[in-house]
């Protein structure tokens, strides 16, 4: 038996045939319309991606245990349905509804964050966890949570967006998409670290980091890092901040979930123990009762680039 | 049958002997000792509030279904033991096996916001609710959650410490006793607060704060609110900024639990609509994907006085 994974993106939208083990035996994608409307759903392309998938595979309907697809957004899980999507514009589409209609085996849907969480706890990094804080560091900061070893969506599939926990109520605080200030998002995502990076350059002109973003044609979440790396003590400062930053959001989740183990995923966890060695001490020495409750691990996510096809599989586990 | 509720405070321990529909047919109370040693263990006391309890009720042990109690500090509920208490010094006290030894019935204990929200969910304003974030505010700020109609405390019972999330990462936001800095206990308790209202009062001397807090014989948690309903704009402001804070941490909750309800507790929770009205406006407002996710009701908790009794009772049901 297989599994088929959709990991939906502004970009593309790409499936993958999964087998039980985790191994991707085929995997294809097709780029994502510039519009979606009345008449012609996303549904419509992941039937698309889902078909070239059984073809690419060569394998069966029969073969297939369930179908899972990855969505940015907001999903209501168990009705099958996108509320909303923000990078692709979307609203209320009953996608599993829509595809039932072709496929007449078990198909899901669920946020892409919460679908990376569910790939780690049962391909990646989270297995043998029960308990696990999952956490991507992107564009914006997507978070995921395990609890006894299930998905916790919040009521309606409406909570886990952890990415939108305020650690700044300044009326100066960076303004989020979400139409609040001070997002752990606004200071935690790649796209921050890139912000807080040519602040410090201005800042800083003597500093290696300009010397890098000339190097790679622009600033980007490893200008800083590669720079700190380096001594360069503006590098450092950046870095330094950034994943205080972090830490801060962490912390804050550590104490509504203990969980076993916190995983980093997105971009920025290339930075691996350079990143998670530091934050692993500074949350927890930051918990409440560092001393009297239990430590929680701090990993970077293993999927890497199949996070998306393999998360979204695992829905269908 | 009736359940016996036990709530552990810094001056008091409390005793009732609780009926199964929430009435309480007898109470009592013995002061908290100063200290507590190994051959002292606040067990002891605990059992003499029982005794007390049965036999003021005019009941026995036979008619006690339970024992529940409820107390402030790191609990783990699991194994019955005071991890560390702060506020009365205590660490590693195996309450239940010590209790034990003196009652064979079941015993339980959990921390007092916990129980507080478990007796609210029971007997409360949050009957008919499966979802619900309780927050007290008092002297700090403690959190209990129910996720589908149980009490969630985390791994190993180490979380649920919503009061200590950080809601300002600045350098120089308010030192909390966690050893953090700014806490949303540190902005949204009635503590907090009394300390907004006495900054206010410095920078204004004309406000009629001044004249409420010397009738009252000191500066209060209703100081400030008590200003603002008379039109004072000093006072306003201060309400209004305590407000935006509890809000804030409110919003972070939100996002990630998504509850049905929202039950305030606490001496500031008097405020009644208040309070409520413009919170539940601002968190339905502020919350995450506010335009396509389900609303949140926000009401004062109901218990008041007997919280602490019925909490720590509706742990034995």
């Amino acid at each position: 038996m297989y599994l088929i994974g959709i990991d939906v993106g502004g970009m593309s939208i790409k499936g993958g045939a999964v087998a039980l083990n985790g191994e991707i035996i085929f995997k294809t994608s097709i780029p994502t319309a510039e519009k979606y409307t009345a008449d012609y759903s996303i549904s419509e392309d992941i039937k698309k991606v889902i078909d070239l998938v059984i073809e690419g595979a060569k394998i069966s309907l029969c073969d297939v245990k369930g179908i899972g697809i990855g969505q940015p957004g907001s999903i209501d899980s168990k009705k099958g349905i996108i509320r909303y999507s923000n990078n692709i514009a979307l609203e209320k589409v009953p996608v599993v509804d829509e595809l039932k209609k072709y496929f007449d085996i078990p198909i899901y849907i669920n946020n892409d964050a919460n679908c990376a969480a569910l790939g780690e706890l049962v391909f990646g990094a989270g297995k043998g966890y029960n308990d696990i804080v999952f956490v991507t560091l992107g564009t914006g900061v997507g978070t995921g949570f395990i609890i006894d070893g299930k998905l916790f969506e919040g009521r309606e599939c409406a909570g886990a967006e952890g990415g939108h926990m305020v650690i700044n109520t300044s009326q100066d605080a960076p303004m989020c998409n979400c139409g609040q200030r001070g997002c752990w998002e606004t200071y935690a995502s790649a796209t921050a670290l890139m912000r807080q990076t040519k602040e410090a350059m201005e800042k800083y002109p003597d500093s290696i980091m300009h010397k890098l973003a000339q190097e790679e044609g622009k600033v980007s979440g490893k200008t800083a890092f590669g720079a700190a790396k380096l001594g360069d003590k503006a590098g450092q400062e950046v870095v330094n901040n950034y994943m205080s930053y972090i830490t801060c959001g962490l912390v804050n989740l550590v104490n509504v979930f203990c969980p076993e183990a916190i995983l980093i995923g997105g971009g920025i966890s290339n930075e691996k123990e350079y990143l998670t060695v530091p934050i692993s001490k500074a949350v927890n020495e930051g918990r409440f009762g560092a001393k009297f409750n239990p430590t929680i691990e701090v990993k970077t996510a293993s999927l890497k680039n199949d996070a998306g096809i393999l998360g979204a599989a695992a829905l269908a586990l």
